[in-house]
């Protein structure tokens, strides 16, 4: 294992220290906590989102204006606890009541719905939306259901816009709920992220092969194969989760997501052969996103979402400015 | 080697479609090039920047309101041909001249320097300023002197907002050669880059060795040695920079630059380690920048890069807005 640290078992609090010295204008820790929030401070619905680290800029990246209140850091790959949950409920919390956007994994679920029953006992409002877009698999080996990953960042970005234009915190969970059905994700891995404290790959793959489908701590996909031309995995990816949607989409938003060791040049690519085939079936993309959103630490490959923009709301809530360190 | 990409001979003109396409209402390609430029037609000295492809974001990433008029994409470490950097400059060119902003290597100065010639026979002012911020060798592979590396983004940065504030192309010149002598990258390397044509890393290092002071197309550094905790790589690359000022800095910028194969968590880990050390020499940081800005396709490591900020006009343009795909 080659990675640029200390101790391994330190590594998330020096990169939460990193983090918060690096963007003082933007954003602080909060005290004796796991918890970062945005300086800013706006009566409206909280926002909180969070889980396990080793996604960044997952989740703390996108904290600030626009996007969410708080972001809660549990240990790489491992859901944070229910007390620093609760701690970002309470500094999230305007007197407004507080959304929790959750990935889909049975310790996420667990920690934040305690976390929630906690903050109703001091009399704070708080709903959740729970983000299941990976469509490559149902039930995973940390999920009950489909699992969370990229399509994550979007639901943080249109409930985001539509915190700080004041809707009341059951329109954002009704929102919330909408948005989330309308988003889909599959992704790629080319070579498997290795956890710091385990010290080697969550899994091996060839020199020439390819896995459909994994989750972003390497749970598995679907299928293994050799590695393909970036048009023959664009076809595969752009086909499943289009035949995952009841209806055709008319007019999509698209997002990119690298994993952590993947290149832009070949993300860039690989966008360059999806919107070729959107094109190809009358699909009108509207909204492009390409980068580093959703990682899986060093982890080689990349995800495809799309969401369905039948709402012309949710495109301009996408489009909208935001003070964040990395959307 | 494993890449996501279709013909490794096509992998520029791809990855270009792919970011015209994904970022219509910010930046185009001008026809029949590979020049990417800014939709905003503004009356300031356009800005033009460029260089071999592989470093991305660096250059396009960078293009508009803020930062550069037009960047110019040659194949992968390779310099772009002078009849497309006179391509760029005539679209940058709104009638007030033109400035390049040159990384020092040999094909790039040579090919920038004979489109200057050819742009003053059509009568465009051109001026160009060399960026070698690189101290870690002097000469090497493709440069004579010190290489161009991550901090030509800060020179993105700061001229850029003077160019939309107005100033002439004598002052962006002068300000220009003036910001350069203030910036000093160094970087390490724990794997190299693959080009995508030659379908192997340029250098091998063992599973425990890195490599200091590498430059962004795998030209050599100083020393190899086995892998280093992040306080040792830190104190190695922070004591270097400082020592190559004449006097030492009050008051700096610190950018950490990801290699395009290192993950964030790291690179914040690192940003962590930078910051004790300039604390303990009481220098005064006031602005930061974290991520994958100027990369060496997969390359694994990362670069640290410090500006001199003696002039408080720098660092307000370094926290000024922009609109571009990645700054």
């Amino acid at each position: 294992m080659k990675k640029i640290m200390n101790e391994a078992g330190n590594i998330v609090e020096e990169m939460l220290q990193g983090i918060v010295k690096s963007y003082p204008e933007l954003i602080h820790r909060v005290a004796d906590s796991r918890v970062i929030a945005k300086n800013e401070k706006v009566e409206q619905v909280g926002l909180v989102s969070g889980g396990g680290s080793g996604h960044e800029p997952a989740h703390a990246g996108f904290v600030g204006n626009g996007m969410l209140s708080a972001a809660v850091l549990g240990d790489v790959f491992t859901s944070p606890t229910p007390d620093q949950v609760q701690t970002a409920i309470n500094e999230a919390n305007q007197g407004k009541g507080v959304l929790l956007i959750v990935k889909n994994y049975t310790g996420d679920i667990l920690n934040f719905d305690m976390a929630k029953e906690m903050a109703a006992m001091d009399d704070i409002q708080v709903e959740s939306v729970v983000v299941d877009d990976d469509i490559a698999v149902e039930n995973s080996t940390y999920t009950a259901g489909k699992r969370g990953v990229a399509g994550t960042i979007l639901v943080h970005k249109i409930l985001g816009d539509a915190a700080r234009k004041g809707q009341s915190l059951a329109e954002l969970k009704e929102l919330g709920d909408k948005v989330v059905q309308a988003i889909k994700t599959i992704g790629v891995a080319l070579r498997a992220a290795t956890v710091p404290e385990v010290g080697k790959p969550g899994f091996e793959l060839a020199e020439d092969e390819i896995e459909y489908g994994v989750g972003i701590h390497g749970e598995p996909g679907y299928r293994r194969e050799k590695l393909q031309p970036s048009k023959v995995l664009a076809k595969e990816l752009v086909t499943k989760i289009l035949a995952d949607y009841t209806e055709k989409p008319k007019e999509v938003g698209v997002l990119v997501n690298g994993m952590g060791g993947t290149p832009l040049m070949e993300q860039f690519v690989f966008m360059n052969d999806v919107l070729a085939l959107l094109e190809a079936e009358n699909i009108n993309v509207t909204f492009h996103k390409v980068g580093n959103l959703m990682t899986s630490l060093d982890m080689q490959g990349l995800s495809l979402t799309m969401i369905d923009l039948k709402d012309k709301d949710w495109r301009e809530a996408l489009i909208s400015d935001v003070q964040t360190i990395s959307w």
